[in-house]
């Protein structure tokens, strides 16, 4: 079976607050801040509050959404004094964490995120990353709570928006439910649970822990489906049916209810068979999305091993 | 027993968005209004979107929660340009729903609001109202779902800061737990039966039916605990703890924990046995509660029905 070898990673940037009101990233990265964790065995560990004016007013964001702002036609495009305050934002964040695709990016980027869908805790990739299918496998393995998912949006790293992307490596920790501007006991602990778990794994990797391979399932985003709406208001006119809401990776067949009008009878399904996901996150209401749906893939993980100097 | 006779209760105000990442009443009033809902029996209804432009930001406010708007030394004070986007709304909620305290204000407002809190529905008054809990005691004995609760908050009507304070009889409907900026449908049905109800109410005490008096249930407010803070930053250092969390309503007793410090011991409870509501309302966090204590309280109500001309 294939083994790859990487570089040892020494820099991990642990972040939250890239949506303002998405609370579990805030109380945790201040939690680090305030015990000064800096460093965790050998691996340096930089703690970014992404977004702190959005966090201030408890808003996802101010003018338009960070973690939409790091494909490089948008780093790379020059900032003028009207760009919007997460366009600065995110150049600052690039030029500290980054530059995306360069040599002095971070090793390993943990990017912390909520949803009001009942995702339970998911890794979300943008690409096959070896490091962060690893990292998801054995956090899998070895957390206390629920089931631990992983979730693939194929765009290529230059298309790749959202903040893990300027890292050499990285994720989106997505854990839900929780509603925007809360704080739960019970979603912090599942966090700091799994941070736990990534710093642990970071060491064996670094300290020359051999990983075997093995298979291991995601959901790979196939499409976005938008609640129903008025032509002429563009007002949506039909919630989550009661059967789809909370049922977020349990399989969708065609024909089962998914939308429950206001007046009116049941909206079925009537595609492939699917798994949804993020079933009514509150802000994608304005993306015009009312759930992602997914097929189940198998990924073949290679064995992987520090690269010795 | 005591009876009492009250004038017809001809207009009724029906009312969401009063906070505008409220959905339920948002959805609830929009869809009354397409449906063009303006009489039902022999009841004139009113159907009012409190701010709508708050709804359209999804945002509790613009500038100042409007549900605290509505003091008497408030709604007599005169605006000027420089006052707050709701205290403006406020002037003509109160023009066009009462004025509070005068001939000309609606019999009957119910006004929509959404928590966060595991509360399913309760009914919120600010002083005793024979409308009000007769309507809340039939709305108890008569619905499909769980618990229906009613909460008192002893305020005087000159006080008193919500919209319903501007009509002769007023209730806020507090629905949840549904995260804001979201729509349930679970919630949205519970809220609409309640609505249908009332409805049906209304029809039988216009028409001459005696309501019987009897005993109904309350939980009147005794005090507010805020979260444990930093004394520096001013920042929240512990969350509800799990076991509080979502138990909205049970007796809570001395040496109960009640947070759970990111580092440190549980915090518990001190004071005498207490119901707690509103556990973790998001929008509660800007203003130092992180729940109400409340304590049972029975009421007699007197026998009532419609004054005869």
């Amino acid at each position: 079976m294939e083994h790859i070898s990487f570089p040892p990673l020494s820099r991990v940037a642990i972040c939250g607050g890239t949506h303002g009101n998405e609370m579990t990233g805030v109380y945790v990265v201040r939690e680090m801040k305030k015990k000064k964790v800096d460093k965790v065995g050998c691996v340096s560990v930089m703690t970014v509050l992404s977004n702190p004016e959005a966090v201030k007013v408890c808003r996802r964001y101010m003018e338009t959404d960070l973690n939409r702002c790091f494909p490089d036609a948008l780093l790379s495009a020059p900032l003028t004094a009207s760009s919007p305050h997460e366009m600065k934002r995110a150049h600052e964040l690039n030029a500290l964490l980054g530059p995306k695709g360069s040599p002095q990016a971070v090793n390993l980027l943990c990017d912390i995120h909520n949803t009001t869908a009942n995702m339970g805790i998911c890794f979300i990739f943008y690409r096959f990353d070896w490091i962060a299918l690893h990292l998801f496998k054995y956090v899998q393995s070895k957390t206390s709570f629920g089931p631990v998912r992983a979730i693939q949006f194929d765009t290529p790293l230059s298309e790749a928006y959202s903040l893990e992307s300027v890292a050499k490596h990285g994720f989106a920790l997505e854990v839900g439910p929780q509603p925007t501007g809360v704080v739960r006991a019970d979603i912090y602990n599942m966090v700091t649970e799994t941070l736990d778990l990534i710093m642990e794994w970071l060491e064996q990797f670094n300290s020359g822990s051999v990983f075997e391979g093995g298979e291991v399932e995601a959901f790979r985003k196939t499409q976005s489906l938008d609640y129903p709406r008025d032509p002429t208001t563009d007002e949506i006119t039909a919630a989550i049916h009661p059967q789809l809401q909370d049922n977020d990776f349990k399989l969708l067949r065609a024909g089962d209810p998914i939308f429950w009008p206001f007046t009116g009878e049941a909206v079925k399904y009537e595609g492939e068979e699917a798994y949804p996901f993020f079933v009514n996150e509150c802000a994608y209401y304005e993306k015009k999305v009312a759930f992602h749906l997914a097929r189940k893939i198998s990924i073949s993980l290679p064995s992987i091993s520090v690269k010795k100097n």
